[in-house]
């Protein structure tokens, strides 16, 4: 299996599970790739961040992540799949929990319109999209969200640590030479977003 | 002293304090007479509502007032002027603890934007505004949000009660009837920008 | 071929051509099929507005669909599918041509953040999501927009024509009850959005 | 009369008129100093851009105003207060009327929900708001806006010009040290928030 850009939710799907015990909308391998190629795939994503009781971001992590091909170290969101039949919600609560441990306790935005709406494309992506991210294996669009975390994060899975950086750190040239696909861009629409630069 | 539709302020500016120890931004009811006149007054509000674990709105919480001179019970939302040097944050948590008490533990949204502009008149509005909001005292401008609140309320001041409905119960014509200068619309934008309807 | 509830790109697809002067992502409808029952498939929703030189909405246009099996008439929304390897913006510019032609004259808006995302599922949808939208053939998440349009609109293909109303008027139950899978609500919201009611 | 941070609309306010004949909110400097000690005074603000046909930002105009006093020539978005009794998409026309000419032809937005509220404070605000924005008049807050036009632009009034960049070149260091107040970093939220960057 190669390094998932990202997140990613194939953990999940790689044991072997009888048909009928299987989730709806987990797919094979197979299946994903025939999807793959034809539609673009729905991602969500998420930066989580510490706030001050006002709610002003104090903190804001960043997941390490190696690469099992290349050993190679970047720095990623909370990233994965919508599955068929899966609330964006859902996806998003799902996401957190893999990759931030069970007792991390998001909070989710009450309304489900994304801070950046995040279009990825296997191949370099012209001038006429203000956005440059890019992902190798598929066309992906990812509904992107800054979510207040309120305990104690345990990364899980193929996740090694989280960092909490400041809002300007984490907007540094350093930490965007870090990220894969662009996604150093994502990360400081969403501060700008969340008026944190 | 007349019913305050907005809220108010104006108990906590009653007791006088000498003018060395009075906040910045608090105002004479001279003094703040004769800004109304003249300039549009910032405002914040709020619906506080409960969530379930995914963030979805499970009720929605309504302050009953009561006014002192017609004795008539409205409801309303969380709701108060922003002063002189105070971030748009830290009044929209004073008005939250005002109203709903130390304990409410609301969670403010990342980003300041709101999830409505409110624009009340004290006269009539045309139909170029879609909104109908009216406040005989003043021109007011609110920053409206849907708060998340994890604790417990006990409305203060001169709120009487909170009353926690469902959204469907909430964006009902009988509520809308029940809230001043055409809050009931309002109400209804924050739930739709919440998808709770 | 029945009735698309969506809109839909089928027509565009129905001629054949060629493989090597096929677009990229537009499938058989085998292929299509195939991918519709594996992930979320990623529409773009649009309301068209004319708005007065603030920006005030006058007047909402709806198209008026007749079912090639039925034979009853529905209103609907510009509605398609996003394609492998189109953005966003250009999925909703060639709907919003291919619904109401080559004169509408769209303004898109600067941001691709939707006014609402809209979650269709092929089953009724359970209280924990607000919405309660439904598509008979798929999993279903729309970016939807409010778009202004400036000149004039002429519905091709499948839309029979295009009608003009309030925004009081589009967001009446009569209106609602003419509109499938829902989206009367979602009309809702986005003129709830729009600040037009 | 001091350089304006803000714009402005005192050049309107400036010639005398008979108590009946002025319109209501504009106030004599005295008033307006007396509501400006008392109350945060709200302003609207606005970037406004060319697009290519599907709402891409192609260039961002910025205007050059050159001081009275000091002679210094800094880079301004369209600025100006909300008058008593205006709506906030009235203001927002009139003041870009005001700076870009009658032949600009700008596209409000259908929402008057803003891309980023921005504080302005007559004192260096903390680390606890993530802006760190400042006006030496007044506390403001400002209901920030990305506009499109679609016509000629002839900046009147106090703008000497109006400069078209490209999104890049207007959020580098260069422009952002031109730009008064730490406007520089608004105008790159602004940007971020249209995926402009």
């Amino acid at each position: 299996m190669t390094m998932e850009a990202f997140g990613d939710e194939f953990g999940d799907e790689q044991p072997w599970t009888p048909p009928a015990e299987r989730q709806p909308g987990w797919l094979s391998e197979e299946e994903l790739a025939g999807a793959r190629g034809r539609v673009p795939m729905l991602y969500v994503e998420a930066v989580p961040v510490r706030v001050d009781p006002s709610g002003t971001i104090a903190t804001v992590g960043l997941l390490l992540r190696g690469s099992p091909t290349t050993g190679r170290i970047t720095r990623s969101l909370v990233s994965g799949r919508v599955l068929h039949g899966e609330t964006v919600r859902d996806a998003l609560m799902r996401h957190l929990e893999k990759d931030l441990g069970p007792t991390a306790f998001p909070v989710l935005p009450v309304s489900t319109v994304p801070a950046v709406v995040a279009e990825y494309f296997p191949w370099p992506t012209s001038q006429r999209i203000g956005q440059s991210l890019t992902d190798p294996r598929q066309h992906a669009v990812s509904l992107a969200f800054v979510v207040p975390v309120s305990g104690e994060c345990q990364p899980r899975q193929d996740a090694l640590e989280i960092t909490w950086l400041t809002p300007g750190e984490a907007a540094s040239d350093t930490i965007a030479a870090e990220m894969e696909g662009g996604r150093g861009t994502l990360l400081r629409q969403l501060l700008h977003h969340a008026g944190a630069l």
